[in-house]
């Protein structure tokens, strides 16, 4: 392996590089091991021998993973008696146990399961320009979704790593302008490309465009375009990509984009690719605003006197659900910061509907058949803000 | 994706680690594509079109791929009449172009197609303290040589890459000690643990011990004792981790100890640990001092008037080499820094014999049959200095 340890600065950083998928499977272990849940609910600290004997793990790699973790910051260690001790830091506190207020621990084993393997293939996606579901996973590509659930499990553990990356994101992302002057907000989710879309003041495309070609978000936004009142909006909330003109970046953007070239159809987009696709829809004044994540939230209108054309069929409640925003909203009590919230929310399969309304593009069909897969009995949900806000899933994907 | 891009500082560092697996895949899918061969040998920089276009990969795919070099600082951009224009850093041109003085080409396929695997089983290795040969790539562990080389294409990337390393690490490594005082010096490989040694006044250990358990250290140890003439040494060249009242480190060291439970029977020790080794064997004096890379160098001696047990058999010549140190020794032409090096080099197999010396643990039987399937006119051989220098084992991996 290149080694970190190297006098020359420009090896140290290549090694650094190079050696990013060891730091990352240490976290990804640790995790699926759980250590940090044990040491998060632990009395006080523990030596190796008894957290290896508490995880049932080998006393040596327990050892190893333990101190690699304290090199990493994820945890402490101090000598006691001859013994070393270790213990949480409040970043695994919250982020890495399974209790944890912002735990970020299924989008840890999603890397690792699904994303880690999708990664080795990167050479082959960007030899090709395309993504990886048949070899990375022997799926076929298409339908998109189809690919990315691939199996049950598979989506339970995808919706619950994308509710826990919104946790952390959504808060600033919903934030970023005052969304109270819409009385009715739609979280755009479900088979959005053929379902008739609801009534709406405000529709929000929130990490939407980023998975499909420059082709299917203009056919898509035709479509929030002829649904949106007069005075309505759209909101897009995508990553985004340096100008060609100031220069490659941000890193976070690009893997993100490399990420989807690798699972999606689409890309991120610059901000005058997103402003050119919300214009050619028909929206005007677009606004741009950092959200505090890698989200940019990009809000833009539909003209006040412009007319619905005679072709738009009448809206009707459809698989997206149908929120109202209070007056005087006001801080979520779960939520960190300030974001509105909803006090009234109408999914459309029942119960369980609401999951579908943010991570599934599969038709209502087959989502009512889902809901006979995943009773209410099983599936306990708290809406908490929008549908993105949906947390608590049970059974949680171990 | 966890995505470094937030405010909360904590949150950044833990996505940093998580996404590190896709920051090296950067690198390697970069070097397998040949994106550092051609902008080093191209005579200017080059757009993402002309790049895409030579190695026949995707203009999207490269363009990101691209752009995510320039923010790894593997590659630099510039804006040149509404083209972004790239080119190669002195980075690139020296560790990663298969032509570069450094080049560390070898060594990145290596971890990108077998090291990315095993890594992706760390979790299970922790828990059953040992190596994942069996379950990453269906082959017994044990000879662990055997498991290790896998394939001839795999047993000669391996060597190309342990090499390179070398390459980087050696030099420093042979110099912190003066070893012209040393007339006959063994850079000890082949297999070790069952032929006879041969004779010298130091035996060189380099990244032997880190393979295997504590009571094969031991026995070899013991051996090469015996074989060690009275004032005679041993020089160990191990990556050395911090001891436990210190607290756990350095991370480079544990990455490597982690690799060695996934790989091999071995680990990485401590500095009292690996004094605690060569003593039990009896030598005396044991000396460290760091090289400028992972790895220290602890020489010890056998006593001066130490006379040899009665149960040594004579010392005849075996599967590692005889070398022999000129008097005035001087820096290798080749080789950057200060080097001893050596004139006469009397491998045990011919022209490609000396491919053993350092990588390979099988026997002499096999090494012969290996001989057939690398005739001397397939393998070109340089001897620098040591086995270990060995260069330019023809034909490449590619």
């Amino acid at each position: 392996m290149l080694s970190a340890a190297h006098e020359d600065p420009a090896y140290r950083l290549l090694a650094q590089h190079a050696s990013g998928f060891m730091v990352s499977q240490v976290v990804f272990a640790a995790t699926e091991l759980g250590v940090f849940d044990l040491l998060a609910e632990a009395p006080g600290p523990l030596d190796a021998a008894a957290i290896s004997a508490e995880l049932g793990t080998s006393a040596h790699g327990t050892e190893l993973l333990l101190d690699a973790c304290v090199c990493l910051q994820l945890l402490e260690s101090e000598g006691h008696g001859g013994r070393v001790l270790y213990r949480s830091t409040e970043l695994a506190r919250t982020y890495l146990a399974r209790a944890g207020p912002k735990s970020q621990r299924n989008l840890l084993l999603y890397s690792a399961g699904t994303l880690y393997r999708f990664w080795g293939r990167l050479a082959q996606a960007v030899r090709e320009g395309r993504n990886q579901h048949l070899e990375a996973f022997g799926v076929p590509a298409q339908p998109l979704f189809a690919a990315i659930y691939r199996s049950e499990a598979e989506q339970l553990r995808f919706m619950a790593a994308l509710q826990e990356a919104w946790g952390v994101a959504g808060p600033g992302a919903l934030s970023a302008f005052d969304l109270s002057r819409f009385p009715r907000i739609c979280d755009l989710g479900g088979d959005f490309f053929r379902d008739p879309l609801p009534d709406a003041d405000l529709f929000i495309l929130a990490r939407v465009l980023h998975d499909w070609a420059d082709d299917a978000c203009a056919r898509l936004l035709r479509r929030v375009h002829r649904a949106c009142p007069p005075g309505g909006a759209v909101l897009l909330l995508e990553a985004v990509l340096a100008e060609a003109e100031a220069g490659p970046g941000p890193l976070p953007a690009l893997l993100l984009s490399l990420l989807l070239l690798l699972q999606t159809e689409g890309r991120a987009r610059s901000a005058s690719g997103l402003r050119r696709l919300v214009a050619a829809a028909g929206f005007r004044e677009p606004e741009l605003r950092g959200t505090g994540s890698v989200y940019t939230a990009l809000l833009a209108r539909k003209a006040a006197h412009a007319r619905r054309g005679p072709s738009t069929p009448p809206p009707r409640f459809s698989s997206a659900a149908r929120v109202r925003v209070p007056r005087g909203s006001r801080p979520h009590p779960d939520l960190p910061g300030t974001c509105v919230y909803f006090q009234e929310v109408v999914p459309s399969f029942g119960d369980s509907g609401i999951l579908h309304l943010s991570f599934s593009a599969r038709r209502r069909e087959e989502a009512a058949r889902r809901g006979r897969l995943l009773p209410s009995n099983r599936v306990s949900i708290r809406v908490s803000a929008l549908g993105m806000f949906v947390t608590a899933a049970s059974p949680r994907p171990r």
